[in-house]
Protein backbone atom coordinates (compact mmCIF):
# COMPACT_ATOMS: atom_id res chain seq x y z
CA UNK A 1 0.00 0.00 0.00
CA UNK A 2 1.16 3.59 -1.04
CA UNK A 3 0.00 6.66 0.80
CA UNK A 4 -2.94 8.12 -1.05
CA UNK A 5 -2.31 10.67 -3.66
CA UNK A 6 -4.13 13.14 -1.66
CA UNK A 7 -1.36 13.00 0.82
CA UNK A 8 1.27 12.91 -1.50
CA UNK A 9 0.05 15.94 -3.38
CA UNK A 10 -0.12 17.76 0.07
CA UNK A 11 3.33 16.53 0.56
CA UNK A 12 4.84 17.82 -2.83
CA UNK A 13 3.60 20.90 -1.53
CA UNK A 14 4.89 21.19 1.55
CA UNK A 15 8.42 20.45 0.67
CA UNK A 16 8.86 23.44 -1.27
CA UNK A 17 8.87 25.17 2.14
CA UNK A 18 13.08 25.95 3.42
CA UNK A 19 14.13 22.64 4.89
CA UNK A 20 10.97 20.34 4.32
CA UNK A 21 12.52 17.04 2.90
CA UNK A 22 10.12 14.14 2.48
CA UNK A 23 9.96 13.26 6.66
CA UNK A 24 9.21 16.52 7.68
CA UNK A 25 6.54 16.84 4.78
CA UNK A 26 4.75 13.46 6.11
CA UNK A 27 5.27 14.16 9.14
CA UNK A 28 3.60 17.62 9.01
CA UNK A 29 0.84 16.07 6.27
CA UNK A 30 -0.37 13.30 9.11
CA UNK A 31 -0.35 15.86 11.89
CA UNK A 32 -2.39 18.25 9.54
CA UNK A 33 -4.72 15.11 9.06
CA UNK A 34 -5.49 15.35 12.67
CA UNK A 35 -6.78 18.76 12.49
CA UNK A 36 -10.35 19.57 12.21
CA UNK A 37 -12.31 21.04 9.18
CA UNK A 38 -12.31 24.48 11.09
CA UNK A 39 -8.61 24.45 11.35
CA UNK A 40 -7.85 23.34 8.01
CA UNK A 41 -10.21 25.92 6.36
CA UNK A 42 -8.77 28.55 8.53
CA UNK A 43 -5.32 27.69 7.26
CA UNK A 44 -6.24 27.47 3.90
CA UNK A 45 -8.03 30.68 3.54
CA UNK A 46 -5.40 32.55 5.01
CA UNK A 47 -2.87 30.78 2.34
CA UNK A 48 -5.20 32.06 -0.48
CA UNK A 49 -5.43 35.91 1.36
CA UNK A 50 -2.00 36.31 1.64
CA UNK A 51 -0.85 37.66 -1.63
CA UNK A 52 -4.38 39.73 -1.54
CA UNK A 53 -4.16 41.71 1.74
CA UNK A 54 -0.49 42.74 1.08
CA UNK A 55 1.41 44.71 -1.04
CA UNK A 56 4.87 46.52 -0.78
CA UNK A 57 4.79 50.52 0.06
CA UNK A 58 5.41 52.53 -3.05
CA UNK A 59 7.67 54.71 -1.47
CA UNK A 60 10.44 52.21 0.36
CA UNK A 61 9.12 48.43 -0.73
CA UNK A 62 8.17 47.40 2.49
CA UNK A 63 5.76 44.56 3.41
CA UNK A 64 2.28 46.71 3.79
CA UNK A 65 -1.39 46.07 3.62
CA UNK A 66 -1.72 49.66 2.36
CA UNK A 67 -0.27 51.71 -0.75
CA UNK A 68 2.19 53.39 2.06
CA UNK A 69 3.45 51.41 5.05
CA UNK A 70 3.92 53.21 8.74
CA UNK A 71 6.94 53.95 8.58
CA UNK A 72 6.57 55.88 5.92
CA UNK A 73 3.49 57.75 7.03
CA UNK A 74 5.01 58.17 10.44
CA UNK A 75 5.53 61.91 11.14
CA UNK A 76 7.99 61.10 14.28
CA UNK A 77 10.70 59.25 11.50
CA UNK A 78 14.25 60.80 11.01
CA UNK A 79 14.22 61.24 7.37
CA UNK A 80 18.30 62.66 7.71
CA UNK A 81 19.05 58.49 7.91
CA UNK A 82 17.97 55.90 5.44
CA UNK A 83 18.86 52.32 5.83
CA UNK A 84 19.03 50.05 2.72
CA UNK A 85 17.94 46.02 3.09
CA UNK A 86 17.74 43.80 1.00
CA UNK A 87 14.52 42.15 1.85
CA UNK A 88 11.36 43.34 3.73
CA UNK A 89 11.47 40.88 6.31
CA UNK A 90 15.37 42.85 7.14
CA UNK A 91 12.89 45.56 7.99
CA UNK A 92 10.87 43.81 11.47
CA UNK A 93 15.11 42.57 12.15
CA UNK A 94 15.97 45.98 13.00
CA UNK A 95 12.27 47.46 13.82
CA UNK A 96 12.81 44.97 16.53
CA UNK A 97 16.09 46.51 17.75
CA UNK A 98 14.31 49.16 18.56
CA UNK A 99 17.29 51.27 18.17
CA UNK A 100 17.08 52.94 14.69
CA UNK A 101 14.40 55.89 13.92
CA UNK A 102 15.24 56.65 10.31
CA UNK A 103 13.28 55.11 7.41
CA UNK A 104 14.23 52.03 5.12
CA UNK A 105 14.55 51.23 1.66
CA UNK A 106 14.10 47.73 0.34
CA UNK A 107 16.39 46.78 -2.76
CA UNK A 108 14.50 43.75 -3.88
CA UNK A 109 17.70 41.51 -3.32
CA UNK A 110 21.20 41.46 -3.88
CA UNK A 111 23.35 41.48 -7.13
CA UNK A 112 23.89 38.07 -8.14
CA UNK A 113 24.36 37.84 -12.12
CA UNK A 114 23.64 33.87 -12.16
CA UNK A 115 19.93 34.89 -10.16
CA UNK A 116 19.19 37.77 -13.20
CA UNK A 117 19.67 39.79 -10.34
CA UNK A 118 21.19 43.14 -12.27
CA UNK A 119 21.30 46.79 -11.28
CA UNK A 120 18.53 47.53 -13.50
CA UNK A 121 16.04 44.61 -11.61
CA UNK A 122 16.67 46.20 -8.13
CA UNK A 123 15.40 49.34 -7.10
CA UNK A 124 18.72 51.50 -7.14
CA UNK A 125 17.64 54.09 -9.39
CA UNK A 126 14.37 54.86 -6.88
CA UNK A 127 16.90 54.79 -4.00
CA UNK A 128 19.13 57.66 -5.76
CA UNK A 129 16.10 59.73 -6.53
CA UNK A 130 14.79 59.31 -2.52
CA UNK A 131 18.59 60.65 -1.38
CA UNK A 132 18.66 63.54 -4.02
CA UNK A 133 14.87 64.32 -4.00
CA UNK A 134 14.28 64.12 0.48
CA UNK A 135 17.80 65.59 1.46
CA UNK A 136 19.37 62.20 3.19
CA UNK A 137 22.08 62.84 5.19
CA UNK A 138 23.20 59.41 5.16
CA UNK A 139 22.60 56.02 3.99
CA UNK A 140 23.58 52.69 6.24
CA UNK A 141 24.25 50.07 3.79
CA UNK A 142 22.56 47.12 6.21
CA UNK A 143 23.26 43.93 3.44
CA UNK A 144 24.41 40.22 4.23
CA UNK A 145 28.23 39.91 4.63
CA UNK A 146 28.16 37.23 1.71
CA UNK A 147 30.22 37.76 -1.18
CA UNK A 148 27.00 38.73 -3.60
CA UNK A 149 26.19 41.42 -0.60
CA UNK A 150 29.58 43.12 0.13
CA UNK A 151 29.76 43.59 -4.16
CA UNK A 152 26.05 45.01 -3.98
CA UNK A 153 27.49 47.02 -0.72
CA UNK A 154 30.64 48.42 -3.23
CA UNK A 155 28.41 48.86 -6.08
CA UNK A 156 25.80 51.47 -4.21
CA UNK A 157 28.67 52.99 -2.90
CA UNK A 158 30.04 53.95 -5.94
CA UNK A 159 26.45 55.01 -7.25
CA UNK A 160 25.78 57.04 -4.34
CA UNK A 161 28.83 58.79 -4.52
CA UNK A 162 28.45 62.85 -5.93
CA UNK A 163 25.17 62.81 -4.53
CA UNK A 164 25.93 64.77 -1.21
CA UNK A 165 25.42 62.03 1.66
CA UNK A 166 27.20 59.98 3.68
CA UNK A 167 27.41 56.18 2.93
CA UNK A 168 27.93 54.35 5.68
CA UNK A 169 28.07 49.83 6.63
CA UNK A 170 26.94 47.95 9.73
CA UNK A 171 29.73 47.56 12.16
CA UNK A 172 32.19 44.35 11.43
CA UNK A 173 33.05 42.32 14.23
CA UNK A 174 32.19 40.17 17.16
CA UNK A 175 28.58 38.98 17.59
CA UNK A 176 27.51 39.76 21.21
CA UNK A 177 27.59 36.56 23.81
CA UNK A 178 30.71 34.77 21.47
CA UNK A 179 33.49 33.25 22.70
CA UNK A 180 36.54 33.72 20.94
CA UNK A 181 37.30 30.15 20.84
CA UNK A 182 34.65 29.72 18.02
CA UNK A 183 34.86 32.96 16.21
CA UNK A 184 35.68 32.67 12.59
CA UNK A 185 39.47 33.68 11.20
CA UNK A 186 37.80 36.37 9.02
CA UNK A 187 35.43 37.62 11.55
CA UNK A 188 38.52 37.92 14.10
CA UNK A 189 40.42 39.81 11.84
CA UNK A 190 37.86 42.45 10.95
CA UNK A 191 36.99 42.84 14.75
CA UNK A 192 40.57 43.74 15.03
CA UNK A 193 41.27 45.86 12.15
CA UNK A 194 37.64 47.59 13.59
CA UNK A 195 38.85 47.79 17.09
CA UNK A 196 37.79 51.05 18.75
CA UNK A 197 39.13 53.02 21.47
CA UNK A 198 37.78 52.33 24.52
CA UNK A 199 37.19 55.73 26.70
CA UNK B 1 6.70 48.69 13.08
CA UNK B 2 5.29 44.95 13.28
CA UNK B 3 4.16 41.92 10.89
CA UNK B 4 1.39 42.94 9.40
CA UNK B 5 -2.00 40.34 10.52
CA UNK B 6 -1.76 38.54 7.83
CA UNK B 7 1.47 37.02 8.16
CA UNK B 8 1.28 36.78 11.66
CA UNK B 9 -2.34 34.83 11.56
CA UNK B 10 -0.73 32.55 9.25
CA UNK B 11 2.37 32.29 11.54
CA UNK B 12 -0.02 31.01 14.12
CA UNK B 13 -1.71 28.38 12.31
CA UNK B 14 1.93 27.49 11.36
CA UNK B 15 2.98 26.87 14.56
CA UNK B 16 0.43 24.19 15.37
CA UNK B 17 2.72 21.77 12.91
CA UNK B 18 5.35 19.29 14.98
CA UNK B 19 8.79 21.23 15.22
CA UNK B 20 7.79 24.65 14.28
CA UNK B 21 8.06 27.33 16.24
CA UNK B 22 7.83 31.41 16.33
CA UNK B 23 11.11 31.48 14.14
CA UNK B 24 10.34 29.32 11.55
CA UNK B 25 6.67 30.36 11.08
CA UNK B 26 8.25 33.22 10.41
CA UNK B 27 10.54 31.09 7.49
CA UNK B 28 7.85 29.37 6.37
CA UNK B 29 5.34 32.39 5.94
CA UNK B 30 8.18 34.67 4.13
CA UNK B 31 8.55 31.89 1.64
CA UNK B 32 4.77 31.82 1.31
CA UNK B 33 4.59 35.08 0.69
CA UNK B 34 6.91 34.74 -2.30
CA UNK B 35 4.93 31.84 -3.86
CA UNK B 36 2.88 32.45 -6.99
CA UNK B 37 -0.93 33.13 -6.49
CA UNK B 38 -1.34 29.20 -7.98
CA UNK B 39 1.10 27.36 -5.96
CA UNK B 40 -0.89 29.32 -2.51
CA UNK B 41 -4.11 27.46 -4.34
CA UNK B 42 -2.49 24.68 -4.49
CA UNK B 43 -1.97 24.42 -1.19
CA UNK B 44 -5.18 25.94 -0.34
CA UNK B 45 -7.29 23.55 -1.84
CA UNK B 46 -5.00 20.42 -0.65
CA UNK B 47 -5.46 21.05 2.91
CA UNK B 48 -9.40 21.80 2.06
CA UNK B 49 -10.01 18.32 0.51
CA UNK B 50 -7.96 17.12 3.23
CA UNK B 51 -10.34 15.50 5.33
CA UNK B 52 -12.71 14.83 2.44
CA UNK B 53 -10.94 12.87 0.04
CA UNK B 54 -9.82 10.76 3.11
CA UNK B 55 -11.58 8.34 4.86
CA UNK B 56 -9.96 5.12 7.63
CA UNK B 57 -10.96 1.97 6.16
CA UNK B 58 -14.31 0.03 7.94
CA UNK B 59 -12.50 -3.19 8.68
CA UNK B 60 -8.72 -1.90 9.81
CA UNK B 61 -8.89 1.46 10.31
CA UNK B 62 -6.20 2.38 7.67
CA UNK B 63 -6.05 5.98 5.44
CA UNK B 64 -8.02 5.05 2.84
CA UNK B 65 -9.94 7.12 -0.16
CA UNK B 66 -12.49 4.34 0.20
CA UNK B 67 -14.69 2.55 2.77
CA UNK B 68 -12.25 -0.79 2.28
CA UNK B 69 -8.21 -0.03 2.16
CA UNK B 70 -6.65 -1.59 -0.63
CA UNK B 71 -4.57 -4.50 1.99
CA UNK B 72 -8.30 -5.63 2.92
CA UNK B 73 -9.44 -5.87 -0.39
CA UNK B 74 -6.38 -7.60 -1.62
CA UNK B 75 -6.75 -11.23 -2.22
CA UNK B 76 -2.90 -12.41 -1.80
CA UNK B 77 -2.53 -10.97 1.58
CA UNK B 78 -2.35 -13.83 4.07
CA UNK B 79 -5.18 -13.42 6.42
CA UNK B 80 -3.67 -15.30 9.14
CA UNK B 81 -1.23 -12.98 10.29
CA UNK B 82 -2.94 -9.92 11.92
CA UNK B 83 -0.33 -6.95 12.69
CA UNK B 84 -1.88 -4.25 15.33
CA UNK B 85 -0.38 -1.04 15.14
CA UNK B 86 -1.34 2.36 17.00
CA UNK B 87 -1.98 4.89 13.79
CA UNK B 88 -3.04 4.80 10.51
CA UNK B 89 0.65 6.49 9.84
CA UNK B 90 2.62 2.93 10.91
CA UNK B 91 1.40 0.65 8.09
CA UNK B 92 3.26 3.18 5.77
CA UNK B 93 6.51 2.35 7.54
CA UNK B 94 6.13 -1.69 7.37
CA UNK B 95 4.63 -1.68 4.20
CA UNK B 96 7.85 -0.05 2.72
CA UNK B 97 9.90 -2.64 4.57
CA UNK B 98 7.73 -5.36 1.93
CA UNK B 99 8.57 -8.29 4.54
CA UNK B 100 5.24 -8.03 5.82
CA UNK B 101 2.27 -10.05 3.75
CA UNK B 102 -0.51 -10.19 6.39
CA UNK B 103 -3.18 -7.40 7.26
CA UNK B 104 -3.10 -4.78 9.93
CA UNK B 105 -5.55 -3.32 12.75
CA UNK B 106 -5.37 0.27 13.83
CA UNK B 107 -6.03 0.78 17.34
CA UNK B 108 -5.96 4.43 17.05
CA UNK B 109 -3.53 5.20 20.15
CA UNK B 110 -2.57 3.78 23.19
CA UNK B 111 -3.30 3.28 26.38
CA UNK B 112 -2.85 6.50 28.47
CA UNK B 113 -5.40 7.59 30.64
CA UNK B 114 -4.46 11.20 31.23
CA UNK B 115 -5.12 11.64 27.22
CA UNK B 116 -8.24 10.13 27.37
CA UNK B 117 -7.20 7.06 25.75
CA UNK B 118 -9.20 4.43 28.01
CA UNK B 119 -9.85 0.84 26.39
CA UNK B 120 -13.18 1.75 25.26
CA UNK B 121 -11.67 4.41 23.58
CA UNK B 122 -9.00 2.05 21.53
CA UNK B 123 -10.41 -0.33 18.83
CA UNK B 124 -9.64 -3.47 21.21
CA UNK B 125 -13.57 -4.66 20.68
CA UNK B 126 -13.23 -4.57 16.59
CA UNK B 127 -9.69 -6.30 17.15
CA UNK B 128 -11.34 -9.13 19.47
CA UNK B 129 -14.25 -9.67 16.79
CA UNK B 130 -11.72 -9.85 13.94
CA UNK B 131 -9.83 -12.29 15.84
CA UNK B 132 -12.90 -14.84 16.64
CA UNK B 133 -14.44 -14.55 13.20
CA UNK B 134 -11.31 -14.48 10.47
CA UNK B 135 -9.20 -17.59 12.33
CA UNK B 136 -6.15 -15.43 12.52
CA UNK B 137 -3.74 -17.53 13.86
CA UNK B 138 -1.27 -14.75 14.85
CA UNK B 139 -1.57 -11.59 16.33
CA UNK B 140 1.93 -9.53 16.09
CA UNK B 141 1.98 -6.60 18.40
CA UNK B 142 3.88 -3.79 16.64
CA UNK B 143 3.36 -0.76 19.53
CA UNK B 144 5.88 1.62 20.38
CA UNK B 145 8.20 0.51 23.20
CA UNK B 146 7.32 3.22 25.37
CA UNK B 147 5.52 3.20 29.36
CA UNK B 148 2.76 3.12 27.61
CA UNK B 149 3.12 1.42 24.24
CA UNK B 150 4.46 -1.80 26.61
CA UNK B 151 1.39 -1.09 28.67
CA UNK B 152 -1.03 -1.61 25.94
CA UNK B 153 1.16 -4.57 24.60
CA UNK B 154 0.78 -6.22 28.05
CA UNK B 155 -3.06 -5.42 28.31
CA UNK B 156 -3.66 -6.95 24.71
CA UNK B 157 -1.94 -9.83 25.10
CA UNK B 158 -4.57 -10.14 28.47
CA UNK B 159 -7.36 -9.80 25.99
CA UNK B 160 -6.55 -12.05 23.42
CA UNK B 161 -5.44 -15.32 25.68
CA UNK B 162 -8.32 -18.12 25.36
CA UNK B 163 -9.18 -16.91 21.82
CA UNK B 164 -7.10 -19.48 20.28
CA UNK B 165 -4.43 -16.91 18.27
CA UNK B 166 -0.73 -16.91 19.22
CA UNK B 167 0.24 -13.28 20.09
CA UNK B 168 3.66 -12.01 19.26
CA UNK B 169 5.44 -8.83 19.76
CA UNK B 170 8.62 -7.13 17.37
CA UNK B 171 11.70 -8.36 19.20
CA UNK B 172 13.76 -6.32 20.70
CA UNK B 173 17.51 -5.41 20.32
CA UNK B 174 20.28 -3.74 18.56
CA UNK B 175 18.88 -1.36 15.65
CA UNK B 176 21.15 -2.29 12.46
CA UNK B 177 24.28 -0.29 12.20
CA UNK B 178 24.23 0.80 15.61
CA UNK B 179 27.24 0.59 16.64
CA UNK B 180 27.44 -0.71 20.80
CA UNK B 181 29.27 2.47 22.40
CA UNK B 182 25.98 4.52 21.65
CA UNK B 183 23.04 1.84 22.67
CA UNK B 184 21.36 2.23 25.63
CA UNK B 185 21.87 -0.31 28.69
CA UNK B 186 18.28 -1.15 28.24
CA UNK B 187 18.42 -1.77 24.82
CA UNK B 188 21.84 -3.90 25.53
CA UNK B 189 20.32 -5.92 28.08
CA UNK B 190 17.19 -6.89 25.83
CA UNK B 191 19.58 -7.69 23.22
CA UNK B 192 21.48 -10.12 25.48
CA UNK B 193 18.51 -11.71 27.00
CA UNK B 194 17.12 -12.32 23.50
CA UNK B 195 19.97 -13.60 22.04
CA UNK B 196 19.46 -16.53 18.89
CA UNK B 197 21.78 -19.09 18.73
CA UNK B 198 23.59 -18.39 15.37
CA UNK B 199 23.76 -22.02 12.93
Amino acid sequence: MRLPPTLTTLMTLLKRLPGVGQRTAERYAFVLLQWNEEQLQQLAHSLQSLRRSLTTCSLCGALSEHASCTICLDPQRDRRFLCVVAQPRDIFAFEETRSFHGTYHVLGGVLSPLSQKTPESLRIATLKERVQSQGIQEVILALDTTLEGDATSLFLKRELEGLGCHVSRLAFGLPMGSSLEYVDGGTLSRALSGRQQWI
